[in-house]
């Protein structure tokens, strides 16, 4: 038995500060499990029996376990009373009630104390500030929306930190006539946090797929929930829906802050681990229905086969689907030749094969495609048109076919409402609008290629780096040595403290040189003036230095100043590398286009380390500016395998020196062959 | 009486090769036909009566005019049928067979006879390939779709080119439990195109909102829907739904060419004319639903107001706005004291206004709102909790606030769906899910937007340009020439003949220079090495004029060639001004971040020419990296106003001169004061 069963399992409940008052939250929570199979015991010293259950006045006074213990009294009255339950051994607790961390002040330390309680006792405790939960199988709806009550059981699983969310999502879930395994909302996640329910339902049997609502997570969060969905999804679906796209202000602060928005890292974190995105409740809660029902194998770059009766919708899903990125590939010649002989000769026999109107040859062509070995999901579209093409015999022929089959149909809500039940029975799973269907087959998609990414990264070996720890934050000059024994060269370059050693290293560089100031103290040094670039003379060389003995770093006297000089790399396509130590998530790598264009287009993409090959490979394809590395308009193509070693060792070198709070490699040149560190500045935490 | 209403609103049809056979089109299409309450003619020699009605043996035996003939007989038969049409007066006719243009070879012929003919007779011809139409509030369902018969009467007009789509938005439409004024496909568009039924139902009264499927358009017929569309957005939201996306075989070709793509400019035309995107089925439903109801005043930035029960709809609502660059304002200082009074002292009072849970106190709340003059639009959300908030009781008092007021809420379908259709009852739209609420308040916004974009750029005088007719393909030093005209100067430049005249000029120019090859027959100069950057010498001229004398354009022999010498320019933000004279939409006009990592990206804004000042502002903000004009990390903002000057009148030089087929000025680099065309290509027609 998993500890999380006494809270969202329980055989018994009891109900602290059950009241027999309407108005009162006791009244209503005991109101709420009216469905409950178990024993309840309301818990008031006051009372007889509150809503037809007998009440009594302690947690002890039951004399026999309870499972799961509601608190529904205020936020001060819950240490004594969790402490109570601690000691009669209940094994879960509920709080919705708020007045803990999310107010502040006072409530910050209840939530302390209660938490440092249900830890000593072993106490599963969701809340407080949560929206209960439902799990219809168990009969039981803990929280205070009456409707919820009539939520089927199925096989969904539903996790949100919002209780309002969870609300929405599981109306959009009724509304599709799918049912659930559990609701829960998180709350403030004192004890039992987000990462815990992913496990819990990766565990459970009912649940065949996870819905994830997040916002944000707190110090630690993200690489739990990171590794959670990791495990959890090798084993079922894991669909998660987020915010923060217009969420600003976390960006900025820092050289490489402002690219490392906490939506991206939440976003490509979670993708990374296997989850797959949904832009919509509509798209989360459809994607959950097809994926529960049916999972594609692991595989790079899924085809997608499209039938269609009709044209329009035939267009409407192919365009979403390649724009998107899900390939609809071309069919193989005996496919075609297949289907030729099936269908009228205008009809459009690629990918999507239109038949403009089905017949009754559409079988024979859906048998044909099914054949294809390019094809791994089938999908098919026709008009609600029973006379014409009835989908049920049409289609259920197909129940044992390898790929997953998906239809797609229109037709007012009488029609295709029992279409689409008839249908759930043989594993196909029906969306009644073109968009919907392709929104869903692009979930179903994104599910294989994460888990295929996955499978290929397991076996990839890290490589062994062997960096000294850091003990104050490197210059430049140090931060560039340091990259040099990961494999990433800067042109070459010297370090001066005078005038006399900087005249003398400039006679043994190639010209023109840049001139920089090296200073730790100093971040930003280009906008300060200390990049002095175009060197090409001794006079120039001079003027530089002296230049630079100028600045003011703020930091004190200047004395002691030193210069680097360096050869200036030859042009090429620039990039930005970079790493930070996020607080929720650890450390990560991020990939970026250079140069003023790119950074104001925010074209970046970043993986949480370590990362391997595969991951590598996927931040550069997930580039909008990826066509630039493959050669653009005559340019030679670029040294992707060398970027791919690089950002490997760049993941971890963050894992092996933890005291790195931030890398930023900017710009690095990237070559036919090799890439150049141009400027390199690694900050300490 | 308008022209169409033979069509849409018939007294009278003859179903032309009307059948007794139930497997036969003409026994299905006079069965279709069974709920229109006029006349019913079935034209059939060999019958007496057909499914109840008197047949004629041919449209003069009626004895009667006829308002609509529908066609269901093969192609070559609507040659004389619709030539007898014609001469019995028939006002309309239907094709929905296929065999037409779409078919290619004989159909083509076929299709011009019968366009022909219609023209000759002012038959308004639907079709031919069309799934024909639907009008409820007529009584009539001129098509194959049973179930079609069954949707409702009401305000939403859906046209679609493809007649599926036409049927899954209206299947959408009625599932939401509203009504249409029409469905109507376009199919070939022979006679009776888009455009046409865009006037058409501009003009409508039953019609409130119309939601045009679009896939392709013909030569011309691109700018008449811009024209159609433009004038009927002033009267009746326009809401549009588009596929392209992914289709990149459209991009390419010339230098230009590769930005524009057809999607680009269709979307870009249709908004310009006012119409609002739909990014999906769902999403037009709802936009047109909304709009339907209440469109909002025409403002440059509307502001919204949300005030939510829960916090985690409310983050998800504003999350989505601000992304899709919808203003949330911050509400003013005296409506927060108002609501301050009014909430918990813990409630989120900005904007959204979040109160953690609705209570009685919730209408005080929204009339504040309601009252503050940055909120143009007012948007609740809250879950179904009947016990705790009565949607109609606490809305239906602000049925007649000045701004739109919509509802979103969460609960089963049984619980909304009556709040829905109450609501409806004081202009108050409501939508079922956060995401859906969201989505149509941007849809609301855009169509404000939109209208004041149209006002703006309404009075605004267009420049008064003075270039002479050309009469052939201009060199680049014409092109520029052609550009200062305008008032784009080039770096100072001197065109040579000779090696002499090279040198000559080269030492009147500030070096270093560029010298580039002239010859019209050479587009790209980079490509061929003709052009030579940073020559500062005598010996590196005569090296430059001496390589490009080398270059062969392909165009035969090279003696005659010249030199374009031109000072260089001085470093700045690079842009693209383009032109391209559109088989379908005309003139249009292009701007876009220069450089190949914008170009990789493919950041581009078009507008149809003419444009106005507001266009041309719009086209600069709608640039995803439009911060870098703004002064991008300390460097000065640019001179955006000289910018607009030039969009403008590339704009004019388009529609003045229309035998320019495309303008190319790549790079234009753009300064605190002033532009400079560093490279310019003009392709004649």
């Amino acid at each position: 038995m998993h500890p999380l069963d006494y809270l969202y399992k329980p055989k018994s409940i009891a109900v602290i500060g059950a009241s027999a008052d309407e108005v009162k939250a006791g009244y209503q929570m005991v109101y709420a499990l009216k469905t409950f199979p178990g024993k309840i015991y309301p818990i008031n010293p006051k009372a007889d029996t509150i809503l037809g259950y007998k009440a009594f006045p302690n947690l002890k006074a039951i004399g026999s376990p309870v499972d799961l213990a509601i608190l529904t009294i205020p936020a001060r009255g819950c240490i004594n009373a969790l402490q109570e339950a601690g000691e009669a051994g209940v094994g879960a607790a509920l709080i919705i009630s708020g007045g803990f961390a999310e107010a502040g002040g006072e409530g910050v330390q209840i939530q302390e104390k209660i938490a440092s309680i249900c830890r000593r006792y072993n106490i599963q405790l969701l809340g407080p500030n949560a929206a209960g939960f439902t799990n219809p199988g168990a009969g039981i709806a803990a929280n205070f929306m009456p409707w919820i009550n009539e939520i089927s059981a199925g096989g969904l699983g539903i996790i949100s930190q919002s209780g309002a969310m969870s609300f929405s999502l599981a109306a959009l879930t009724q509304t599709l006539g799918l049912g659930v395994s559990l609701i829960t909302s998180i709350g403030n996640g004192a004890v039992v946090n987000i990462s815990d329910v992913v496990e819990y339902l990766g565990k459970d049997e009912e649940t065949r797929a996870i819905v994830l609502y997040l916002e944000g997570l707190k110090e630690g969060e993200g690489r739990r929930l990171y590794d959670a969905v990791k495990e959890t999804a090798d084993k079922k679906p894991v669909i998660f829906l987020t915010i923060g796209r217009s969420d600003v202000s976390e960006f900025a602060a820092s050289h490489t802050g402002n690219l490392i928005g906490s939506y991206r890292l939440k976003t490509a974190a979670l993708m990374q681990a296997g989850a797959v995105m949904a832009d919509s409740c509509d798209d989360a809660i459809d994607a959950a229905d097809l994926l529960s029902r049916r999972r594609l194998q692991p595989k790079e770059n899924p085809g997608v086969g499209l039938l269609t009766g009709q044209a329009g919708p035939g267009l409407v899903i192919a365009d979403y689907l390649r724009n998107r990125g899900v390939l609809v590939p071309e069919l193989q010649p005996a496919t075609i030749e297949k289907i030729k002989k099936e269908l009228p000769p205008i009809s459009f026999i690629k990918n999507p094969v239109d038949t403009t109107r089905p017949g009754n040859t559409f079988p024979n062509v859906l048998k044909a495609m099914s054949e294809d070995r390019s094809i791994d999901v089938l999908a098919v579209f026709a008009l609600h048109e029973p006379a014409i093409i009835d989908p049920i015999d049409t289609l259920k022929q197909f129940k044992d076919i390898e790929q997953p089959l998906i239809f797609g149909t229109s037709g007012f809500p009488k029609h295709v409402g029992p279409t689409r039940k008839l249908l759930a029975d043989f594993k196909i799973t029906t969306f009644t609008s073109p968009d919907r269907t392709a929104r869903a087959i692009r979930a179903l998609v994104d599910d294989s290629k994460a888990a295929y990414r996955k499978q290929a990264a397991k076996n990839q070996p890290l490589p062994g780096i062997a960096i000294e720890p850091l003990e104050k934050t490197p210059d430049e000059a140090e931060a560039l040595r340091l990259l040099n024994e990961l494999g990433l060269p800067a042109p070459r370059h010297t370090v001066c403290s005078t005038h006399e050693e900087a005249l003398a290293a400039f006679s043994k560089l190639k010209k023109p040189c840049v001139v920089k100031v090296l200073d730790p103290s100093i971040a930003h040094k280009t906008e300060v003036g200390g990049v002095i670039l175009g060197v090409k003379t001794e006079k120039q060389l001079l003027a530089a230095v002296e230049h630079i003995d100028q600045i003011d770093s703020g930091a004190g006297s200047a004395t002691g100043r030193k210069y680097l000089l360096a050869e200036m790399a030859e042009e090429g396509l620039e990039l930005i590398i970079g790493a930070v130590n996020d607080p929720a998530f650890g450390p990560a790598v991020l990939l970026g286009l250079g140069g003023t264009t790119a950074e104001a287009l925010g074209d970046v993409s970043m993986r949480l380390a370590p990362i391997t090959a595969p991951d590598a490979r996927e931040m550069i394809a997930a580039l909008r500016g990826r066509e630039l590395l493959d050669g653009w308009r005559g340019s030679p193509a670029v040294d992707k395998e060398g970027l791919v070693k690089t950002l490997i060792k760049v993941g971890q070198l963050m894992i092996d020196r933890p005291e790195i709070k931030e890398i930023d490699i900017n710009p690095v040149r990237i070559y036919e062959k090799g890439l150049l560190a141009l400027d390199a500045l690694i900050v300490l935490e």
